[in-house]
């Protein structure tokens, strides 16, 4: 590739190593351009190296790593020797603890808050940017039923078909559905939890999304499964969800709304499922708050935030909405991560021609950085479950969650929150 | 009782009566002072009426409802006819719905804040006006461990001892104990949750109390017990613990430390348990920020406060910490309050003998009061488990929680948080 030359001599390039592995907390990983590397070669212990290819990408790395690691990557200025999920767990534990964040990298944060906010135009631009890559893509790493958020592992061996069931039932169980109440879902992906919901728990779901690829594939999902009239697929707005419903869902669309609305989406919750209903919100989280790193906000999630829970509460407190149970299921999501860059990994040739090489490296990169960030607990999972002031029946416990039968309403593990 | 005599007119009587109703959101209760009523006579469907004995009541009642009503009930100037946990339950679900405070509680409220604050010394002050009561008075309508918390019933036919030592496995299965591990605890109460911990999960504990009774009383059960080895009792603050734990616990105290040292109580745990460790909190929360009443602050619970959950994760989001487990029991709570109310008013001729009728009247009040604020809502009982960003270990899911058996080490439910 011909790029314009970066005119450093060997020793500032050596320099600029040294400088770069400092501020990312001297990670146990080699960083090396030609014959320059740090830390020295007489330092063992290495995880992995990262070879980087010219001046130009050295330099992008120094005034970001984040967002220079990223495009180098993509680009294959940079390639990796050694794993490269243990690579990024390694740089982010020491980033964190060495908690630096270069003046570049929070100049290219700020400029993307403005950019991306989630007006209801925004928010259309965001979603499509990710979700509206064709369908044939993520038919290649997810699940038969197209399940793009955390699965749930009952046991340790279960597949990842067999996970995304299991979740789909958690979270149903989770807000007791009974047969004949009203489901509205807030960013129903494919549709496949708004269908198992129809099929398995006799409810009748309004589902919303503004991806119009996603819609139509759902749509045509309900025609085939003869749920269409039974389950309403509705290309719009969380915000402009109407109707009256006794549940709210919304599995992994909360990270994609921005903190600003999340009193709004209160405000739909409240309007839609009033005091006496209950719902669901499964997130990804983080225990303070803190943005998505400014490379993974321009490439691959425009508009997203992982809220703190404190940050997650101002969609409930305003509205007089009690959280009956949150559950983290952090380390579920690392395994469902792993399990689909392993089905991407496998299916590489198709990606890079579907998508070509630079995406289908961006990509790679946002699985395995997903990975990492799990695992050293920059990123949470969190299941809120939550119910209106008047919600008349609440479950004594949760042992229904973890035994084969559902719950029923005659059960005696029912109290009337309310007397 | 010769009090000075307040002049009113009986038709200020009767304005006033009509004023103070729709003040608290006009409940289906009636309000009376000799012939004067509102709602009159002609309006049916009446729970319960409150009789007021003189003027001078009824005044304070117009000026604070809530301080007027535990003083004029507690000195006997207000009697209830009918049911007085469903009176004041219609009176907590009115006024919220109503959303009306007086300026003289607003007042009495931020009087309450400054006086009562939480300093060292203020903290040992505001623990031994609830807490050094005799125990001989608590006996009376406790379970036999005198375990001054939420309950936790497996079964809706449990009975109070049964649901306290259920409260307490459950405590120490939702940090999964192991033995040998050092568990610190904070606010210990009498010490059954530290000798139950100790006794049958085969950990060292060092509890922390300020209450010179409770620690009395807890030390001599460990040593008749045979655990003064593996217990360690210490009348000191929390702010005050010092050595180095696997484990953080602490049963019904962060009610008592107030908000604004939230943030202290999270230093104190990461410097005890570290990054590596882990714990559970257990505290009266809200739905939203709320004071309890000025007349719980003035008489019950000198210094207290039920946080929301945004509020209460100021403990856990500087420090990195992550949150595993949100559960709500309030209907735990309610069911706990029931049956504490029940004893309480079987043993009333000796309550009175301890302690006065005046303040037997005030308890009553209290405890009818907190069935009341449970049952509509205006109080939830949370338990959080939390974790350090390096916890090694954590239940792959809650299933164990359910189960018979404690779960083990060796057992595959188990996952590295980091690999």
């Amino acid at each position: 590739m011909a790029r314009a030359s970066v005119p450093f001599s060997r020793s500032i390039c050596s320099w600029l190593l040294r400088k770069i592995h400092k501020s990312i907390g001297h990670p146990n990983i080699r960083l090396s351009l030609g014959r320059e590397e740090a830390p020295p070669s007489t330092v063992a212990d290495i995880l992995a190296t990262v070879r980087i290819a010219d001046r130009r990408t050295l330099a992008a790395l120094a005034l970001s790593p984040e967002v220079g690691f990223g495009e180098g990557y993509s680009e294959g200025r940079i390639e990796v020797e050694g794993d490269l999920v243990r690579l990024l767990e390694a740089v982010l534990a020491s980033m964190r603890d060495a908690n630096t964040i270069s003046w570049y990298s929070k100049l290219v944060s700020r400029w993307l808050d403005r950019a991306q906010a989630n007006s209801l135009r925004g928010s259309v631009r965001n979603i499509r940017h990710h979700y509206d890559l064709t369908a044939d893509f993520y038919k290649l790493w997810l699940d038969p039923q197209l399940v793009y958020t955390c699965a749930y592992f009952p046991e340790s061996f279960s597949t990842l078909e067999q996970a995304q069931v299991a979740k789909m039932d958690h979270v149903c169980r989770k807000v007791w559905l009974q047969p004949g109440e009203r489901v509205a879902e807030a960013g129903c992906g494919w549709g496949a939890l708004a269908l198992h919901m129809a099929r398995h728990y006799g409810v009748k779901v309004r589902a919303f999304n503004i991806s119009k690829e996603q819609i139509f594939i759902a749509r045509e999902r309900a025609k085939k499964e003869g749920l269409q009239h039974q389950v309403e697929f509705i290309e719009d707005d969380y915000r402009n969800i109407s109707g009256s419903y006794d549940a709210f869902v919304s599995v992994g669309m909360l990270e994609h709304i921005g903190t600003q609305n999340y009193e709004n989406l209160g405000q739909v919750i409240h309007r839609t499922i009033g005091d006496a209903g209950r719902g669901i919100l499964h997130f990804i989280g983080r225990n303070f708050p803190h943005s998505f790193s400014p490379w993974i906000r321009k490439r691959i999630f425009p508009g997203a935030c992982a809220p703190s829970l404190a940050q997650a509460m101002a969609v409930f407190e305003p509205f007089n909405f009690s959280v009956l149970d949150v559950e983290n299921l952090r380390n579920h999501y690392t395994r469902t991560l792993e399990l689909w860059l392993d089905r991407f990994e496998r299916s590489w040739d198709d990606v890079v021609k579907l998508l070509g090489t630079e995406t289908a490296r961006a990509w790679r990169l946002y699985l395995a950085g997903s990975i990492a960030a799990f695992r050293v607990g920059n990123l949470q999972l969190f299941q809120v479950v939550f119910a209106g002031a008047k919600c008349q029946k609440i479950p004594w416990n949760r042992a229904h969650l973890y035994s084969e039968r559902p719950i029923e309403e005659k059960d005696p593990e029912w109290i009337r929150a309310m007397s």
